[in-house]
């Protein structure tokens, strides 16, 4: 495997790293800290080794604000349910393997050379690591333009992630179809009060609804929300987890 | 209380934004909605409301950046585990409903009027959902210069918050002098190579210190990590927990 951290091949490093982020890496010392595993680090000082695991825990941070960003303009009418579930989907290690991958980080990542010692989520916390390294050396602007036109753009689907981001009470009332079940919404507040269609727990603008999916007559969940929708959308995946169709 | 939120209230709501800001907000929108709790919140559409938690969404991970990036140039010899317990505490909800009542932020909260739908994490989140509200409103690092000027130089003493991460060998040898009990740390793995003072496990440059805590002959606990002051530390503190002295 080519070495590119001898001090002979940095220029061929920093040309390589230009490819990849698509700007020229100012502090050089960053991103090949950001590709040392933790596995050939040297202790500096207390016990605290010169890896990557710190550039982690802040390329970790940046990497979530810039996705929690992209996130919230992208879907202005979505609540902070479907933000978290979306970028944690983004964000998950599993995700992140595939795409330090992707990007050929691995070929960067300088590791020990016991196979035993090697796991896959090396290439995600390089990935993060790389995202600190670009923080601390071109700033937080820098590191979500990479991010967004480098990574989200050609690298994420994001519609296809929405896909698997279902909607539990079309799923439920599907399942209900194809094995014969009856399922029902039922909303478990207190009567409703004159002029109201619905009925909802607490008082003028404080209500909730509570609302409780049956199948086959049988309570299997219940959920409480300001908005309707919402409360039987909650009821509905807890239901669709009790039967194991999530 | 004072109506901040009647249109024709708006000049003295944004001069008392800039007094707690220190700058001019730009949309004032942004803060109003950073103060709207859920309970009088309305729907938008599909069963999103306007209150302030996609806001909070936003800041929790803007606050999380800032105060990491404090951290690490902070302590730049300290790993990610202090690093990480370190901002947990900082950003924790007891932490923050602290900072938003020092504030007056509460004075802000437009909330309902039912006291029964209160409850004082609602200041950490409208202090959440106001970080988010300044990062939309005048970028990463309004908010940021912010954090580390009116938040903390002059509310967050990190010196105390630091006294409290405590030194676990340092207090399991105190506990067991108070005690009358032996304590030992000692290295488990394989016999040392010759010529070096401790073993460790793997080989070259992968291997990783275990240490195991012994109270009065007795196995308590047992870590590893590549460096030994650290395994020992997480050793002591498995110790620690496990005695109930953490």
């Amino acid at each position: 495997m080519f070495d590119f951290f001898l001090p002979k091949n940095e220029k061929k490093l920093k040309a390589s790293l230009r490819n990849i982020l698509g700007f020229s890496p100012k502090n050089l010392s960053l991103y090949k800290q950001a590709f040392r595993h933790n596995s050939i680090a040297k202790e500096i000082r207390d016990g605290v080794r010169d890896s990557n695991e710190r550039l982690e825990f802040l390329g970790d941070s940046v990497l979530s604000t810039v996705i929690a960003d992209f996130l919230f303009k992208k879907f202005p009418y979505k609540d902070e349910g479907f933000l978290t579930k979306m970028r944690s989907k983004i964000v998950s290690r599993d995700h992140l393997n595939q795409l330090s991958l992707k990007l050929g980080l691995n070929k960067f990542l300088s590791q020990s050379t016991d196979p035993g010692m090697r796991h896959s989520s090396m290439n995600g916390d390089a990935f993060e690591a790389l995202i600190g390294a670009i923080f601390l050396d071109k700033g937080f602007y820098s590191a979500q333009n990479y991010l967004l036109n480098r990574i989200l753009k050609y690298h994420v689907d994001v519609e296809k992630i929405i896909e698997t981001e279902t909607d539990f009470k079309s799923k439920l009332i599907e399942w209900s179809q194809k094995e014969k079940k009856e399922v029902q919404f039922r909303v478990m507040n207190e009567p409703a009060r004159t002029g109201e269609q619905t009925s909802q727990r607490g008082s003028g603008n404080d209500r909730q609804f509570a609302i409780a999916t049956f199948v086959d007559g049988e309570v299997m969940a219940e959920a409480q929300h300001f908005s309707k929708k919402k409360a039987e959308q909650l009821s509905a995946e807890a239901t669709c987890t009790k039967l194991g169709i999530a």
